[in-house]
């Protein structure tokens, strides 16, 4: 079909970072109008760049139009609440109050349209005895147990690299407005969608949850072995870099013995079963180290992979943002921009068979849809446009 | 409303371990009738805690009903068949082309049901080089980039806690089906769903990619600290813990000066800038440290937090458990199972409004719903279950 799943969807987006703008992005890459609306001057993100707008803000900003407000004025409160009569969805992720503060928070503008879709992206959510914390990525990693899940034995806990708290946020905060939409659907109303990072996190420490609940205590920290003490599981050294070997099967044990070099062990009553490998991982790990350290990564990431077992190269950020897999999928699009020159941007991870692709468009410049978008307002002609953008309203 | 976003939708979910499974309970908490489909014997999850069901399980498969099939059978095929066709989404996880070869794929079961939403989630995708790599959690993580990011610096890649990728695939896979959903409202037509867990990590390394791409060269791992260099930027060591803090604002500078008991830094040549603080990390950490060694985690922090400093304790894993913070929400609800004793099962991240929040409920026993769903099949009498029944088709 020659049209795309939100084709006439309207999404008023005042997200800023990395949460809410990933929802944004998501929306607009399934064929959504996303009206980014930035202060004048922009939003925070794409000055964190030093000389140029961060890569970052590029990622997460294709496909959406801008619109500059400061939301402080009378003249942009009016102009935002005339795009939001006629929007299907309003996106933000300020700290709970900020809207209301406003004087654009859910109750005003549900009640200027009803069918209005309103997602809020948080911390910590509306609710709650710590909704006012301040939160990033890298405090909900603290606050939600991966700081604790991650890191050696022994040692202090660890961030994990990335900010998969603001991204998982940010993709519920999408999933929740779509669920709303297909409600609106059969009501005719709209509502407001809440999501907390702290909460969206929650889920991805299922595993150490329940190795928490079987043993009735918490865990030692380990976090590149497997929480429920499955071996081999680890990331083995070679002479040039790292493979991750993971084992869940008795098919995959055979494949790593073999491949090994150790096909006695297979049968072998110390590796014969689970329970029997999870006494001896240590073992385990000289075992295919001892193999792994005498070839190129990915000679032994092959010789694995050929044997059927669970394996990957643990890749550098370059060979990522090159991969020859993701460039043939057309998830990484290498594109030039007139001033960050050649970047590789990267396509919605979701696909539709039956829907065309949108193809991956370079995020706005501030305000560069002032004209067009304000412009279709009543009552905004351009010598209004012209007299707020002298005044710093737009 | 005394109604949910997706009551009416009817779900055939053929998911197993957290991507898939975490989809359907997402949808099955919005309200729509998610029948988990299992091999008889139950799917592999629910063996892997040993004497009982994992708590994994049980946070993942809440408000569920189970059918057991036996796919290799002409018999189950033909029962999901029956299903499918009255059916509004089909999920499944398996490899590229298992589905194909049971005779069920994508193309069969649009054939079948032409409105059929069919929601596929893989470690790489459907296409490319690497879609037949075996992928697990631990294995994307590796092919991402996130153990490249996570780790000390100059020591080796570690792994990030938790299963971020298997979770962050499971939500993209079901905001896709609902874009899906949203489409059809228009096209009258379903489409294939597409999701791989590769591709939804790029999205969370956004930081580091930047860092990259602004550099010309991959920065040294160290993913405690700052992708960009911001300082502070970390995690501080307390008498009995440890604290998150991060400072992306002047105003944050100058709240962890006067906590730390040193306001005349606030204003210092050599502080008093994010460019010169970023050169001064170690230095910065020694001068929190030298604070935050003498206090307890919980008055750090609360120090911290009245200075208006994002700042988290980093929480351990009982203490995330019973969260006062997520029981006061109704994040966590404790409940009595049966076989499991006391458990904190999750409830959805995502609320509504305007909706019924759907009460959590227990997981289903495998094929506890055999009669109740087959039987209303046509032509499925009592007797052909019992039949199915004797025979392990069902």
């Amino acid at each position: 079909m020659s049209t795309t799943p939100l084709k006439g969807i309207r999404v008023i987006d005042l997200t800023q970072i990395y949460q809410g703008p990933y929802a944004a992005f998501l929306m607009a890459a399934a064929g959504a109008d996303v009206i980014k609306i930035e202060p004048p001057g922009g939003e925070r993100l794409r000055g964190r760049g030093g000389k140029f707008t961060p890569l970052s803000f590029a990622m997460l900003n294709s496909n959406k139009r801008s619109v500059t407000l400061d939301l402080k004025t009378p003249e942009a409160k009016d102009l935002l609440k005339k795009l939001v009569a006629d929007a299907d969805v309003l996106l933000e992720n300020f700290a709970p109050g900020v809207m209301d503060r406003l004087g654009l928070g859910w109750d005003v503008l549900h009640e200027l349209n009803p069918k209005l879709v309103y997602g809020s992206g948080t911390g910590y959510g509306l609710s709650g005895p710590d909704k006012d914390q301040l939160a990033m990525d890298h405090t909900i990693q603290a606050a939600s147990g991966v700081m604790a899940s991650t890191g050696d034995e022994g040692g202090p806990p660890a961030r994990a690299g990335g900010a998969p708290s603001d991204l998982i946020g940010g993709v519920h905060i999408y999933a929740g407005v779509l669920s709303a939409l297909v409600g609106r659907g059969v009501t005719g109303i709209g509502t407001l969608v809440e999501v907390s990072m702290l909460e969206a996190m929650f889920f991805t420490l299922c595993s150490e949850f329940a190795a928490y609940h079987s043993r009735g205590e918490v865990p030692p920290r380990d976090s590149s072995r497997s929480p429920s003490g499955a071996s081999p599981y680890g990331i083995y050294q070679c002479a040039d870099g790292w493979i991750a070997i993971i084992c869940v099967a008795e098919s995959h044990w055979h494949g790593i013995a073999r491949t090994i070099g150790r096909p006695e062990l297979i049968e072998h009553d110390n590796f014969n079963a689970a329970h029997q490998r999870r006494k001896r991982d240590a073992e385990i790990t000289a075992l295919i180290e001892t193999w792994s350290l005498t070839l190129a990564r990915d000679e032994a990431f092959a010789l694995m992979r050929d044997a059927k077992v669970p394996v990957a190269p643990v890749k550098t950020l370059d060979e990522v943002y090159q991969d020859p897999h993701l460039l043939a999928r057309g998830s990484l699009n290498p594109m030039n921009h007139p001033q960050m020159g050649m970047i590789n941007l990267p396509a919605s991870p979701i696909r539709y068979s039956n829907y065309e692709q949108v193809p991956v468009d370079f995020f706005p410049e501030p305000g560069e849809h002032n004209a067009s978008v304000l412009g279709e307002l009543p009552g905004i002609s351009a010598d209004v446009l012209a007299d707020y953008t002298a005044r710093g309203i737009i």
